[in-house]
């Protein structure tokens, strides 16, 4: 039934290259399927203005498509001169999933960027992006913690996202393109380690849902990301 | 319990002052206690380039708060000489949820662009600013229908956006802003008449929450909503 | 003769609405017939880079039109990524002239805004501005004395402004937008309570005027800034 | 007891410089005094699309400062990224002046561009600039008329703009720098050869102006424009 | 003597991943060393506005560099609203390069985008560009070859690029970071296999070379392109 | 053979006015022919924050072309809201060329920003610019000298610049606009005074060239920059 010919509940191969790039101080290649993401993280001593000298940090997402990571090209963000109304709304999810799990306190007056490039496209890039961006916050914490700079661990929790959607009247699992742009309703959950909801964005696309649509797609959603919390587990060891 | 002392149930009072403004074809000024929005709906005979000769419609939004809407006054976005992500972010969720209940071909080859300006905050604004639109759309509509421009209501349904939250451990219906700025979880959901959701925007704020939270927080919202729809039906006769 | 009907050196009926908004130190909806704009003052402790550590104050002016407030839609500033040079011109206006009836010594080391939204247009929307700010100025400097920030009262006059024209042959006073489009010449005048002026700017539009022009032009606008005069002391006491 | 010696009614030297740049259809440098202004016409057959088949014409403004041009050296427009709210307004004015003596019909479907660059500035380059741009103009209209592609002279007289201002009491004409920065009141005007007022622009600096005040400068600037339109005269034929 | 140890005339290893995206009609991950571009061909029908119907095509590049590809991270461009000089001057580059070797009217009336992005930069980001360029290039239009889309092969040549510079008084071929970054002159030279040059920009940095030392770099230079064409043809074939 | 029947050799009468304006430290208006640009010198207290409390100083150029400097008119960068690639390259090339001959331990905390703008155009803009900069500059580091605000002459040589080009088959010196546009190959050499090179910018257009050529061009343009300095001198002595 699925254009992939995947079964309703099954996820697409996911591999995460780590140390992908050499100079960020955390950084993987995620895949799922032909979705690949570059995450990097990186550390800077200095917090935004409002912050200062209040001894705590903060944690950031930023988040790109390369031009030609698409079916056909897009323009480039920096040339029009300004970044879409999309682009925006991601990079504010990615920084707040990923301060859903980080004490603040714990990781002290220092910034840590996470900058998501899709390399390529092919449906689930932001739940990709968050996925990724884990790792690559957790390959840096160990580096800072290694180096004696923070003492406490500031991660409290693995996060990770999928998405889920209703595809011809099925509920289905991480979605890809040809999906995507064809489902009836559309859901991004980010998820907690342990059970808890961080973020549930869904959105009706033509048809609309119910109360049982949700919590379906909720489920599928949280099966979902007990294997991903298992390859972040294995890709940080 | 509440800051207000509202039941957890409770809505602030809801006011609609329908033709607030002359120019525009429909427009109304909405409040929901001290956050007031004043919606217009323009119809436009021109659509987007992408879209033309193909004899369908389109329903977009835009938002924006007035500089002193606020606690304290923010830099008017037309100064800095770019709309915020957070507004970019509002204004494709009211383009979005609109366009969930019109029928684009009975529309025919026009533009409907629904401006939602907020007058005042006080919590609530984009919820506030849907609901709003959705009225400002109907009255629209109804005058092109008595022009004769358009023979089918391509109205499908009311919607209506209500936010709900977990404030002290609680949930609660429709947040102000001192229980929004407070709470552990927000939620903004879109519903349409008869039990369909159009769109949930669950964020965790601090806290998280679990699937049995996000549901009673769907529950206090179909209760709101069922009263924004008498209100709605009671403004448009 | 005049479209509404008006004789030559009738106002529009104006009305005023003291704190619209609840947030603003000051605010007003003020009316000149169906011209409406909300005009807040907003205090602030901080002044601009410049002016900084001499002890003395500023103010400012801001001005935008709402989307739909005119007959046809225009479109937004924030989206459009700048302000119009008309835009620009008219709240430099209203800056220079709320500054000319302030004493910066007595207002201290603060910045006043006056943010000037135009609800709806129908002529005169940069003079209805003057004169609402001036409101708006007046009770937020009020609150500022009954708090005992300030001691000795900044604003030193009244100061209101109106449109003139010469429309049909005939000079006319006050313009709404049917005057004002089809106008041989305009003129906005900005006058202190006591005779003084403080700005004016007049235009030929198509046809030229001269000196005995200018003069009956100033002649009506001084008539009508003393009924304006008696509106801004009603709306303040 | 003026800075500069002169009389209350003594113009500085004004001197004009035709063909200075050989590209352009029309071009002077106009001095008075020290304030130096490159004006260019620039003739095209495109107008701008709201214009397009209707065979009328256009005539626009465009103005700028060196960067070091004043005093201390500005940053450059181009380089900031747009252009402020003062030279938005001077272009503004500009266009409006000379558009106030083109007959569009018999311009034709053509548009013709008066750029004005301020080489130096010494107090009074708006009106150097209204008052070179019309050289400039003229020029360009010869040329055309030569070469057969206008039949009628589509300028409907001389336009000239000078300012006045009141110093230390006195009203006085053509203000510089030390002046303009010092007066009480500065007014620009924009004349019309035979005795036609096109632009009024008084402003009180500090101090406030009445009626009489008001004329005053006006019958300075009639003064100073006789004597302009001369030079005019003398530097077209 | 080089702080990698590398002879003077010793370039880095060179990597080429052919077909790394799967979207692009023709792409590439081209590595020197541990700089490290992606380099992506797209093909569209359109050329630009003033090129059109006139049968030729366009070859037109585009350079960025991700935020950490870079020892520390650079903000991003999209998010300030502007591309850097340096990014426009190195996408100028790439694009006349390549249009050095094609043929326009071969071409027929299509654009390819060469888009060159960074994803590690240790020095020669602009020559690597260049060169995976052509790789791309070469590429896609094999592809349109194979399509029937194009009969003749537009191509006329292999373009490649090298940097050279003098570092510590030697002349050294290929300069990786800690050189480029401490070199007393710096070169970049685009040469087309047989001899020709495309271009030379070379600069001193602290010190000055002369002819004698430009000379020593372009020599240095054609050894080194003459390995890369080497790896062009085995890439490519 | 060349269009302005100069020999190949041959350049094109250079004439120099100094102290073109007044506020600058240092102006001259230089002319190349046809080409004429307008340097000047600003001298400024502040350097860029990266550089500051170091005791060194900075030099910088901006550049720009007046909108009818050319044959038609170009569109104003200011109003267009962003500089060129073109214009930020040469900007780049003006400044990095000047800084190689300064000393900045000698220039001290100060920074001087050269501004180039172009009154008329007619090939050979940036090289004219960068020559008439080094005038200005040398002449406000006089005027820094003379009042004893700088002890050691921080100006270490010289330097001046002019594009040579194959012009139908054979090397030009200077080109003029009718040359430049149809040159096989173009390049710009920077030189300073003793035989050095600080930049050299050869590009082919549409031919190439080869290792021959690049040195005819280069010895032109040393016999070139020979007539140069001697100008430099006269017009500073």
């Amino acid at each position: 039934m699925r254009p992939s010919g995947r079964a309703p509940d099954e996820m697409r191969a996911i591999t995460i290259e780590t140390a992908f790039t050499k100079h960020a101080e955390g950084s993987c290649l995620i895949s799922f399927g032909d979705t690949r993401v570059l995450c990097t993280a990186s550390v800077e001593r200095s917090v935004p203005p409002w912050m200062r000298n209040k001894g705590t940090g903060w944690v950031t997402g930023e988040y790109s498509m390369l031009p030609r990571s698409t079916h056909t090209r897009s323009s480039r963000e920096a040339a029009r001169g300004k970044q879409s109304g999309r682009t925006q709304e991601i990079q504010r999810l990615i920084g707040r999933s990923l301060r859903a799990v980080v004490d603040m306190q714990k990781l002290g007056e220092r910034q840590i960027t996470l900058d998501c490039d899709v390399i390529q496209a092919d449906g689930g890039t932001r739940t990709a992006s968050i996925t990724g961006a884990w790792i690559a916050l957790r390959l840096a914490v160990n580096k800072l913690m290694e180096e004696g700079a923070i003492k406490e661990d500031p991660i409290t929790a693995k996060i990770a996202a999928i998405s889920c959607g209703i595809f011809q009247g099925t509920p289905v699992l991480d979605l890809d393109y040809d999906e995507d742009s064809n489902a009836d309703a559309d859901a991004n959950f980010v998820l907690i380690e342990g059970g808890q909801i961080a973020e549930v964005q869904a959105t009706a696309e033509g048809a609309t849902y119910d109360e049982e649509g949700l919590l379906r797609l909720l489920r599928l959603a949280q099966m979902g990301c007990a294997d991903i919390f298992k390859a972040q587990e294995e890709a940080t060891k």
